[in-house]
């Protein structure tokens, strides 16, 4: 079995070490070879093992004898020329890369199908946590009712610092970016571009369909402060960023959004770059699958599980969804709780609108003059919106903030 | 793809319910066709379907043309014959019977192997949960470090509802007993040997060897008391039943027994009949798995999770550890805290002989004029053990009670 790696950083070097490591002790990495690594700029890995075999010509990895290539460059180019060129060839593919199956994954999937090989991924969702496998294996005798996840490590990491330390978002970002937690353009992880893609892969294999992550309704959270963490915690709750989604009698809904999460709820406890996805079938009920997402070895494990699954010809094609692209209902029909935040010049005018748009609503003491916090209940999501913007419309009110809590996405 | 069944109870008929729902709506179960069931008492299944494939006599079963045997009888004998017959047969076979496995897993995954054919045992430890497969398949770069779990579900039901009711064990044990979660005779559960068994199935894959479960150490629940739910709480705790194994310089430690779990823990929230373990690799940390550990369709869907692996022809032996025993420690070299609860004559100098044998001691208001409740701190779980063992030599001490912190486990 040799295999060749395009992408040499972290994760790639993380990927060649553990695989040498398990070729001296686990019979099944016996005779696992590596044949050439692709970068794109040689001298930046002078420092590195297996120098001889670095080239930064896609053409020279094609011209060794290569089972499965490992791709692990990140980005959708030039990863989708040479992931595609591989699998017209008859190599399996394995792939770290979500921005890649986010674009392109249906397609990738068809072409390794023609040509009867396999395109695997377990790496591209929640790191090392074993997500595809059991979707796509363990749980084939279920329908998949609904996916709920923090995917992503990056505003896991900050959110807990926020939440620990009382910081504001700008200050938690530093000290990511400080630890190498946040990359310096932290974009595609805060506005939730990046937890939006790993959904739409689970999204797209669980129901059986594209679910494109442009479609899905996604919000960040480089809006939150540190009040809104202060409001969380006199709620017994922590903000987590949170994905779902849901197949209702043939719709199918998914958002992205900061989420207000309960001490009792599963995902609590879930810290910093530890991703946490609760997958729910309907013969197994709701299974929670808990890890860390990111990381050099945690990602080479996973990338190795897909390897393993080469080697034992396990060829299951992970991504198999039909070709026909689903749209994406923002709104889900459940009952919502939300806290909601007002900044007013008339608190009092202010009172009184949300009587008359809530039923229930419990006051929260807030520490600014111009501001008034409450939590209300809702029968839907949309109903939710509506009487926001409501209030939003009156002049004296400038801004309207909300949090829905997690517990909306119970089954 | 024809399969039988041995076994029409709760989770035989899961299983055939599921597997036709399955045929209707998913492509890969389509030509999966029942073929025989074996009974004990054709008497007892008269309202059931498939009455015609019914049928007492094992003769009858391998005298049809059956790809897969799916084992649901429980219990060691005649199962153990029945399933070796099958092996020897070319015939795959599917088993949800821990006792089985637990007792005969090597030899009978010897005998597969010699007739090249597998034996697949998802259902056989924590229910719906995927955890067999993740092990085997999505760890197979791993070394596994250690292994924790919550294994059972009766006793997990006992343990929530003397936590969340104040009741006592005998109180709750009945209500589990109304309610099916306990069977009559409850012992297996109750005193812990269930849990070892799938302890034991556990540790012998992940440390490859054979780790029988009458060489773990196991302590039931049956001797907690609602008092000992009081002091758990004021120390911010629950009590778990936990299974732990772990393997350190060569060395396997393991054990089953009642411990103390913080509400900080992702123990601390798993009640009823769930299930969770956590799997600890070098290369990925901690993982963790949750879901529902009993009933009819979680079970059955671990059962589809093997079948769809044979349909896939992805024969990978799950019981592949090599057939050396293990002895097993009881003492992990943990430093380790502990609840003490001692039951003396003479408060005043127990006090005194606890500081003599403890630097550091917590006391816990107790309402009992005879006991002492305190929280202790030592290096290593012998020592505990020996300490306790010096007070408890003193004649006026007539009952030394400890439940250790779970936190000892910690990596």
């Amino acid at each position: 079995m040799n295999y060749a790696l395009l992408g040499y950083g972290v994760v790639g070097t993380g990927i060649v070490e553990l695989i040498e490591k398990a070729k001296q002790d686990i019979d099944l990495y016996k005779n696992v070879n590596l044949k050439g690594i692709l970068v794109k700029d040689e001298n930046k890995h002078v420092n590195k093992r297996y120098l001889e075999l670095v080239t930064e010509d896609i053409n020279n990895i094609f011209s060794e004898d290569i089972d499965v290539i490992i791709e692990v460059m990140g980005g959708v180019n030039p990863a989708y020329k040479y992931v595609k060129m591989a699998l017209i060839k008859g190599i399996h593919v394995i792939t770290a890369n979500k921005d890649l199956i986010a674009e392109h994954g249906s397609e990738l999937s068809r072409i390794a199908k023609e040509n009867n090989v396999t395109i695997k991924l377990e790496a591209a969702v929640a790191g090392g946590v074993p997500i595809i496998k059991p979707l796509v294996d363990s749980l084939s005798s279920n329908k998949i009712l609904s996916i709920k996840g923090i995917l992503n490590g990056t505003t896991n990491f900050i959110l807990t610092k926020m939440y620990y330390e009382g910081i504001n978002y700008d200050e938690a970002l530093k000290e990511a970016q400080r630890l190498g937690f946040a990359e310096a353009n932290p974009e595609s992880d805060v506005m939730g571009y990046d937890t939006a893609r790993k959904l739409s892969i689970l999204s797209s294999i669980a129901f059986n369909g594209i679910i494109y992550w442009k479609d899905i309704s996604i919000e960040g959270i480089s809006d939150l402060d540190k009040e809104d963490f202060l409001y969380a915690k006199k709620q017994n709750c922590c903000i987590k960023l949170v994905a779902y989604s849901a197949k209702k009698e043939g719709k199918i809904y998914g958002g992205v959004k900061p989420m207000l999460v309960d001490s009792r709820s599963e995902f609590f406890g879930i810290n910093d770059e530890v991703n946490s996805v609760v997958l729910e079938g309907d013969a197994v009920g709701e299974l929670t699958f808990t890890g860390k997402g990111a990381g050099m070895f945690p990602t080479a494990s996973a990338v190795c599980s897909d390897l393993s699954d080469i080697i034992n010809r396990n060829f299951i094609h992970s991504i198999k969804y039909s070709h026909n692209n689903y749209s994406v209902e923002k709104y889900l029909p459940n009952e919502c709780e939300a806290l909601i935040r007002i900044t007013t010049e008339d608190i009092k005018n202010t009172k009184k609108l949300l009587e008359l748009n809530f039923n229930e609503i419990l006051e929260i003491p807030s520490s600014k003059n111009n501001e008034i916090a409450v939590v209300v209940r809702v029968n839907s999501e949309i109903e939710m919106e509506n009487r926001l913007d409501n209030i939003k419309s009156y002049p004296y009110v400038s801004k309207v903030k909300s949090l829905i809590k997690f517990d909306m996405l119970a089954s």
